[in-house]
């Protein structure tokens, strides 16, 4: 949690002045998001979420971020969406930063998630993924297969301080997966990082998804995969089968699941589990003791890798009896 | 800025239901606030704002606080007020803190200062004056001169590395404070730490006061050497009379300062710039390196203190040539 920069009241009135918001009322500083500077505006048209863009995020890639948030408020699907200025520009520069106001989105994200908010965010993100049909732009995701192994490099020589004979499991991970990862399953728009934290809901009901920042292109079902690890299982570090029931009759009631996709979840679950493990790995070693910014345990990435190596079957992860 | 206490979304929206304010519909943490955890949380109502008490807040003064802000507020000054439960209290505890929900007050603060804000903080400053009068609850000022002493013996061993004879310097005009007090000027409910960040500006209209955890009863015209010391130095430390004079003059418009309160002034003054030395010197020794809060530099007031020894006659400050 943090504000990295810092911007000015002049500055920020200037800025909402070149848009059709009124006057700016407040704004505050939010003490959430690790990559990013977020401010929670007020003007005299309502609520608004500024962004600055810090140096993790790749400026190249901003474009696809803020066109597929458009894209996918316009198919239906409840987002932020970044608002034009006077001039129809959405990515503009605010304190040195690259920096865009999107709407702000009413919700809560739920921090003991239920077997019914797994079936929300599983048709939530069936939905996304109809949605991202036919958006023109692409985007490689970077923490995809091909980028797993040069991550690791980085911090190979210290992974065992983390947990004992870490280096050699995930390079044993590694070669399993990089020989066996489809390549044929069915490709479009995902969110690749739908945690609880990103998917708000008011009540019971779900009320949009947010934080697009990792969004790319790569397998549908790789996306299931990434939500099973971060929705279904439980503190004890158990995967929750009725919540993975939830998720993945959520998800089919809006988009079926192929018999390819099904057959490739434990894969892609390890895989998954394998890319949260390292990321969370490489910010343990390299976390300065003065960061801003807590670095995430690995190890429960390891646990869940452990548990994806030991299913057989899809249907352990809660796929109903096939008519 | 941070977030030092978590709040899950199942106890906010339990704390929410027992205020008449509909459901909870979002809320973040705010990074800013060096003392408590803050929220800006808004209500099928709207904007509110939820501080929980931190450490550093003794808990007995909270009734004078949260009084103190419903009393200023019945008397007409703009500053947020707490809001009552459905049993009445404004008082309550959530994630194991004392926590306080008060109403949301729209603004910016000013940054970089002018001589027409100064004139708006001082008339503003003065109003608060006027309207503390019959408050039925006191409380002691912490900070004030009986309090100094001790706070300097906490760091005085170390003083040295901040600036080479800073406690040779603190010991002498402690000294010279003590010795030379003013115990007869008018009392009330003063602010104590009225700095730019706790006045808020819609334009060039001031908006409101806030951040009433400094609050206590003391002299009246300590309170005017303190927002002297906060609003009218510049960056190069240098002091801007401009700014005193339109501090002075709004503050007069509103209540008329008597002669014993001027002549005062310089000696307020350098109690003012010691107290701000002695709290920024204590935290920046006492700092651990991975706090969330980033200590200010004390020798800005080292400076101040010096001009102050400088002064020879109130009238340097700013006041215009009584008629």
């Amino acid at each position: 949690m943090a504000v990295y920069t810092e911007v000015s009241d002049e500055d920020l009135a200037g800025f909402i002045a070149s848009y059709d918001l009124g006057a700016l009322l407040s704004y505050k500083g939010i003490a959430e998001g690790v990559e990013n500077t977020n401010y929670l505006v007020h003007t005299e048209k309502g609520p608004y979420f500024l962004t600055l863009f810090e140096k993790r995020v790749a400026a190249a890639d901003l474009p696809f971020f803020l066109g597929l948030m458009e894209h996918l408020s316009k198919a239906g699907l409840t987002c932020p969406t970044p608002v034009h200025d006077a001039e129809g520009r959405v990515l503009r520069t605010l304190a040195g930063r690259p920096a865009a106001l999107v709407t702000f989105l009413e919700g809560v994200w739920i921090r003991r998630p239920q077997a019914r908010h797994c079936a929300a965010v599983g048709q939530a993100m069936a939905r996304l993924h109809l949605a991202g049909q036919g958006f023109p732009l692409s985007r490689k995701n970077a923490l995809g297969l091909s980028g797993w192994r040069p991550l690791f490099e980085r911090f190979r020589a210290r992974a065992d301080e983390i947990a004992p004979g870490l280096a050699g499991t995930i390079e044993q991970e590694l070669d399993h997966l990089e020989a066996r990862w489809p390549s044929a399953l069915p490709q479009g728009v995902i969110h690749a990082d739908l945690f609880p934290d990103n998917v708000f809901f008011l009540g019971d009901a779900l009320s949009g998804l947010i934080d697009f920042y990792f969004a790319c292109n790569d397998a549908l079902s790789y996306d299931i995969a990434v939500t099973l690890n971060a929705w279904c299982f439980e503190s004890d570090h158990s995967f929750n089968i009725t919540k993975g029931q939830a998720l993945l009759k959520g998800y089919q009631s809006v988009r079926p699941i192929s018999a390819e996709e099904r057959d490739a979840l434990p894969l892609l679950a390890r895989g998954a589990a394998l890319r949260f493990l390292l990321t969370r790995a490489h910010d343990w070693l390299h976390t300065s003791k003065d960061a801003l910014v807590s670095p995430k345990d690995p190890v429960e990435y390891l646990r869940r890798l452990k548990f994806h190596r030991s299913i057989k079957a899809a249907s352990e992860y809660g796929f109903e009896a096939q008519a």
